[in-house]
C-alpha cells in the first residue's frame, strides 16, 4: 500500500482509478453458457454442476430431507448471531415502508403512487468454501418484507454437494423453502429464463464472481432487472488525529481480505496516522489467515495525505465509495458533506463490519464508483411503485384545454380527440 | 385489430406476445457510433448532424441568442396550457419527498438513509418533427426539485439547425440551460462518455427511437445509469358493460398513433362493447392525422372478450402493461388487484392523455412487460440514498459477539478484529 503526500488533484483522480477488468473473454463464456441453459433447461445445469462444481447432483433442489435436524447443525452461538443479525435487519427495513399516499392535485384530480412487491425474486448467494449465509439475511429479509410471493435462491453445491448448514439454516428462519444447488453465470441464467424446476424470476438480486456478475448484465440486457451493476468491493477511510491506528488498520484490513480485486483508500489530514496505520496493518496482516489475498489487494490501495479535511471529503465524493469510513472529530457534521457514498460508517465505533452483519443496514451496496447513481439495497429494491390517478368528469374539465392545446402541438391528434370526446355533452 | 373469443390462458398468452424487434444489427451500427464519439469527441457529433440529421452545425450548444424572445414566440394558450401542466407535476412530484427517518435499532446503535441527488444529469428529449416538450417538463422538473447540480439536455436539430420554440421555452421555465442539438446514439454516447462541450454524466433519462434505446442499453452495461429499459410504448384497457365505447376506442387510438410498433389490448366481458368500440375506431381513425401508423399498430393489437372481470385482471397482471384504464364501474376496488402497471387510470373521466400531459403523473413509464419489476420516473429516479450509521462504544459492545461470530463463520478474520480490536481495554 503506496503513500501519496498532497497529490494534485490530477495525481489524485489518476491514482484512484479502479482496477479495471477485462471482460471481453468472459462475456462470450458466459453468453454460450446462458445458450446452454437457454436450450437444454435443467439438463445443462446438471452438466455445469459437473463440470465446475466438481459435482453430479442428482437433483437440483434442496429435498425436504436435507433440512433435516437443521436447527441442531447450526451452534448455538452462530443461532444467536444471526438472531440479532436478523431482529437489526429486520427492524431497519421495516422502517423503509411507505405510507400510501394519495394527493389531490385539484378538486376531481386525484393521483397516488403504491408500493406492490415485486411478485418473482431470484437471490444469487455465494457459496462453495465460504458460503455467504449473511448476504441471504440481507436479501431475504426485505424480500419477505416488501411480500415477494416467491423467492428463489440459487447458491453453489460444496464439494459434498451439499449446501452449508448456515446457509439452510437461514433459509429455514426466513421461510424459503426453494433452494437450488446451482451456482455462477448458470444460476443466473436459470433465473432469468426459467428451465423445467427453476422459476423464471422477475429481478436478481446478490453478489458473485466475475462469471455471475457479466451474466446478470447480459440478463439485464434482456429486460430482467437486476440490484445493481456490480465490481470489486472497496472502502474509503478518511481519517484525522483523533482516529485509532489499530482501527483504522483493522477497517481497511477487514475490506482487503474480500477479494485480490478489493481496493482500499485513506485519506489523512495527518502524516503520523498514516504512518502508525501502516505499522498496525504490517503486523496485524501477518496474523490473519486470508493474508496473500491481503497482500495482493493492498497493491491496488493507496493512502493519500491531505492538506484538510474538505479535500479529503472532495477526493471522497469524487471517488463514490462502496463504504466509506468518517474516524473524524464532528463525523456527523463531516456526513452532511458526502454527496456519493454507499454506505457510511461514522466515528470511531462504526466499523464497516457492523454493517457487513448485524448493524441492520443492508451490506449489498454500490460499487466501482456506482454510488454516484445506485442506492443500496433496501425494501423499495423488492417493490416496484405504480401510479394510479382518478378524475371525475369536472377534473377532467380542469385540465381538457391544457392537454388538448400540449397534444395539438406535439401532433398527437388521437390524445386531443380522448379528451374532447369526454367533453361532448351527448357522450355521457 | 382482431377481436379473440374467450381465449384459453396458453392461447392468451400467445396473443398477447409484444412485436419483436430484431436488435443484432442496430447493435454493431450504435457500438461504433459509441466509439467515434469516444476518439472523436465533439467533431463525431457535428459528423452525425450532418449526416443523420442533415444539419451543418457551427456549435453544439443552443446560444442565448436562440432563446431571445422565446416568450413571444410561443402562443399564449401553450403557454397557460405549460403552466396547468408545470403546476400539476411540480405538486405530485414534490409530494414525493421523503423525511430523513433516524432509526435507533437499539441504545447507541443509529441507523438511516438519506437522499441525496445524483449530481449530473442527462435528458434525451427526441425532437425532429415532433418536439417533445411535455418529456421536457416530466424529466426537468423532478430533476430541479430533487436538486441535481447539472441537468444537461440533448436533443436533435431539426431541418433549420434550430430547436423548437416549445422545448426552448420549457427549458427556459425549468432553468436549464444546456441545451445540445444532438440526437440519436451519438447524443447518448455524449452524455455517457462526455466531449469537450457536453459533460459526462451520472444517469441517463428520456425516450427514443430504437437507436436512442440501443446506445442506453450500451452504456448502462458500461455502468452509466438510465431510467428504465425501453420498448414500444402499450395501453391494455378493461371495459364492462359502463364503459363508454367512444372513450375506449379513443384511448386505444391515443395510444396507437405513437408509433407503428405500439401495441393497444382492449380487454372486456362484453361482446357488444368490443363491437360497439371496433366501429367507433374504424369511423375516427379516418379522421385523424397520424391515421396511417394507427392502421399499422392496430395489427399488433387485439380485442379479448372475456367471462369475468378476475379474468380480465389476471391477463392484464399477466401483460404487465405500461398504462392500463379501468372503464369499468367500481374501479378503485379493482385497482386494488393490479399488481403489474406502470400507470393505472381508474374510471372514463381519466383518459391517458391527462397523465401524459397535464394530471400531474409521470408519463416515463416501463414498457414491454418491465413493470413487473421496474417503476416509472418519479423524484426518486433523481436521487440515490446513502445508508449511515453511527455505534457508540457500547452499542457496538451489544452486536459485538454477533459480528465476530458471524464473520467468523464465514472465515472472515480482518471483519472479526475489527471489532475484537474495537472492544479491548488498552484500545480507547
Amino acid at each position: 500500500m503506496k503513500t501519496y503526500k498532497y497529490p494534485t488533484i490530477e495525481e489524485t483522480k489518476e491514482l484512484l482509478k479502479r482496477p479495471t477488468i477485462e471482460s471481453n473473454v468472459i462475456q462470450e463464456k458466459v453468453l454460450s453458457i446462458i445458450n446452454e441453459v437457454k436450450t437444454k433447461g435443467d439438463k445443462a445445469l446438471f452438466e455445469f454442476s459437473k463440470k465446475f462444481d466438481g459435482v453430479s447432483l442428482t437433483q437440483l433442489i434442496v429435498g425436504e430431507t436435507e433440512f433435516n435436524g437443521i436447527e441442531s447443525k447450526v451452534e448455538k452461538k452462530l443461532k444467536s448471531a444471526i438472531n440479532v443479525a436478523q431482529t437489526n435487519i429486520n427492524k431497519f427495513h421495516k422502517a423503509q415502508k411507505s405510507e400510501l399516499l394519495k394527493i389531490e392535485i385539484a378538486d376531481g384530480i386525484t393521483c397516488w403512487r403504491k408500493s406492490v412487491p415485486i411478485e418473482k425474486v431470484g437471490l444469487y448467494i455465494p457459496g462453495g468454501t465460504s458460503p455467504l449465509f449473511s448476504t441471504l439475511l440481507m436479501l431475504g429479509i426485505p424480500a419477505n418484507i416488501a411480500g415477494c410471493k416467491e423467492i428463489v435462491v440459487c447458491t453453489p453445491p460444496q464439494k459434498n454437494g451439499k449446501i452449508a448448514d448456515s446457509i439452510l439454516y437461514v433459509a429455514r428462519l426466513l421461510g424459503i423453502s426453494k433452494i437450488f444447488k446451482v451456482g455462477g453465470a448458470q444460476a443466473i441464467a436459470a433465473m432469468a429464463l426459467g428451465t423445467e424446476t427453476i422459476s423464471r424470476v422477475d429481478k436478481i438480486f446478490g453478489p458473485g464472481n466475475q462469471w455471475v456478475t457479466a451474466a446478470k448484465q447480459i440478463v439485464n440486457s434482456f429486460g430482467v432487472a437486476i440490484d445493481m451493476p456490480a465490481g470489486p468491493s472497496e472502502v474509503l477511510v478518511i481519517a484525522d488525529d483523533s482516529a485509532n491506528p489499530k482501527f483504522v488498520a483493522t477497517d481497511l484490513l477487514s475490506q482487503a481480505e474480500h477479494g485480490v480485486d478489493s481496493q482500499v483508500i485513506l485519506i489523512s489530514t495527518s502524516e503520523l496516522l498514516i504512518n502508525l496505520v501502516m505499522t498496525e496493518i504490517d503486523r496485524y496482516t501477518k496474523q490473519l489467515s486470508r493474508n496473500e489475498i491481503i497482500e495482493k489487494s493492498l497493491e491496488n490501495s493507496a493512502a493519500i495525505l491531505v492538506n484538510n479535511l474538505d479535500e479529503a471529503i472532495g477526493i471522497s465524493n469524487h471517488y463514490a465509495p462502496e463504504h466509506l469510513i468518517l474516524s473524524v472529530e464532528n463525523a456527523e457534521t463531516v456526513a452532511e458533506k458526502i454527496v456519493n457514498a454507499g454506505s457510511v460508517f461514522l466515528g470511531n465505533y462504526s466499523p464497516e463490519s457492523a454493517g457487513d452483519y448485524a448493524s441492520g443496514t443492508n451490506h449489498t451496496l454500490p460499487t466501482n464508483g456506482f454510488a454516484s447513481a445506485y442506492s443500496g439495497v433496501s425494501l423499495d429494491s423488492f417493490m416496484k411503485k405504480i401510479t394510479f390517478q382518478n378524475l371525475t368528469k369536472s377534473g377532467l374539465q380542469k385540465i381538457a384545454i391544457a392537454i388538448e392545446t400540449m397534444a395539438d402541438t406535439e401532433g398527437l391528434d388521437a390524445h386531443k380527440l380522448a379528451v374532447t370526446v369526454r367533453s361532448e355533452k351527448d357522450n355521457d
